[in-house]
């Protein structure tokens, strides 16, 4: 008897702005082998004329390759799915985005097909809450399958909950019932990146070093004189000899989580909050959120993955899987 | 008899972090020449290590002296004054700061001298409110002679006001009686900067270009989900075809400054608020102000000079100036 198991059933693709990561899964969804090329949106686009399609789809095609290309090869039938950026304007294709509220789960024809040298890639759409009477919406691409990976670790709960995705564009999803509801965008990771690498607090900082101590401090920053002013705070405790200058980036993280945090927090449902992400950002979420008593379900695997291979046995990629038999 | 008012009497400079601009000032506080030289705090001490004191002092002596060195050839007897981050640890000297409440009139004794190839420059002390308790207090430089200058255009009132400073790293201060009682920044110019220059938003910018209607949109923003979210609301605004990506850099703006008047107006003595800075961002905070019902006083005049001039006579700098003979 073989080992189903160990059979290679989907090349799956988290392609974001700044990050790639490619996944070979088995015909049940776990890991045979996993790449991170440095070769996100930024670095597939760099030096092309975005607005020329023929240009984005050969920058596209050869960064797919480059990663993937021997998978392909060595198992030419396999089913290939990718999600987050590569389906943006700026990507290989637009794969266009489905309007909240939207089930979690869709058909084939919600797919975007592009080609590549020897087959097609199947694009995800991403989510939009669409911008009304002027007040601004919100759009997801990749976190969509963040959300179903994780739903599906947690056996598909239905009740209310909020799923907590810290990154560079933080996202707080409201989820029920199978439906994304809403959802909205926090540029904390951005506004730390921005602010610790650019900005005057960059000069300050000079070596920075971690400082758990000094991250629980921003954390415990005032709010009632506004993100713009509470941050520059981090300036003069250095200058008073009270913030080590290596710890003010610590220090700007706790701020700006903290007022994420404050903002986004649902008055309801706070026993169901997942929190879901690398175990560093987890773990600051986590010290924010028990500031507010509210104590997460924490996942720190990487649940794109078993979200992308859920949306292929919904669509039917997985053409040979044996979960398609039991449907 | 000859012109008085024409014969100069101080060499004023205020010399912060990006730029430098440099006045030669009469006798009674009118500008004979001004010089915007493009040598602030950080293109001064580009390439030196900034820990060594000696070769932060030929650093600025150097740019001093092509500024206003040959202001120095053609008057060797007059006064030198210079506020701003020139005093601060990474400046000529450091001119340390007064605690506040401060007076805004001080004497001689509080400015530091430096020498340069021809004489002494007086630096004019910062003020500062001492971080308390691990709460983060705040620093000036040079705002206070903005202050001081201000307060004389308008002779010297003595009710409590509130002067809005606003810039890269703008201030609110709060004064009464000839006293600074407090003050706050808010990095609201540098949040604009380093988003619009290095963000995600300035990739959906492109080509921006000046749009009151952007700004007032950004203004009207909600603030329920923070500024980390509402600034993120650009970009499917954009996305959905509401806001011209040109003008995403005025949206942001506008975001930026409602949220720090909102958090930084006082509540009381509303009709006692003095804005003072350049004529754009005056009218921006003119604008943010009215949606509190709040209309300042506007000075879109550089008042810094007129500060630093007043500065000079109090501390005596002014030798041989009539004024003196007044007292």
């Amino acid at each position: 008897m073989t080992d189903t198991r160990r059979t290679p059933s989907l090349i799956a693709l988290d392609w974001g702005t700044s990050a790639q990561r490619a996944w070979l899964l088995d015909r049940a969804g776990g890991i045979l082998d996993v790449r991170r090329p440095d070769q996100g949106l930024l670095a597939t686009t760099a030096g092309i004329d975005v607005r020329d399609a023929r240009a984005r789809e050969r920058a596209y095609e050869a960064a797919f390759w480059s990663a993937c290309g021997d998978w392909v090869t060595a198992h030419p039938d396999l089913p290939v799915l990718a999600c987050g950026m590569v389906g943006s304007a700026q990507g290989w294709a637009d794969a266009g985005y489905r309007t909240v509220p939207a089930d979690l789960r869709f058909g084939a024809d919600a797919l975007v097909r592009v080609r590549h040298r020897s087959g097609v890639a199947h694009l995800v759409p991403g989510l939009r809450v669409p911008s009304a009477h002027g007040a601004p919406g919100d759009v997801i691409r990749g976190e969509e399958a963040q959300v179903i990976g994780a739903l599906d670790a947690l056996g598909e709960p239905t009740a209310a909950l909020t799923l907590v995705l810290p990154g560079t564009h933080g996202k707080w999803v409201r989820v029920e019932e199978g439906k994304v509801l809403s959802f909205s965008t926090a540029m904390t990771g951005e506004l730390f990146g921005l602010l610790t690498e650019h900005g005057i607090l960059a000069r300050t900082a000079a070596e920075p070093r971690r400082d758990d101590a000094a991250f629980a401090r921003g954390l415990r920053a005032g709010r009632s004189r506004g993100l713009a002013t509470e941050l520059f705070g981090a300036r003069p405790l250095a200058l008073d000899g009270l913030l080590d200058p290596a710890s003010v980036p610590d220090y700007v993280s706790g701020v700006l989580i903290a007022d994420e945090v404050a903002h986004h927090l649902p008055a309801t449902d706070r026993d169901r909050v997942l929190l879901c992400g690398a175990e560093d950002l987890c773990r600051r979420y986590e010290q924010a959120l028990a500031a507010h008593g509210v104590t997460p379900t924490v996942l720190t695997e990487d649940v794109a993955a078993r979200g992308l291979w859920q949306i292929a046995r919904w669509t039917g990629l997985h053409h040979d899987a044996q979960e398609q038999q039991w449907q």
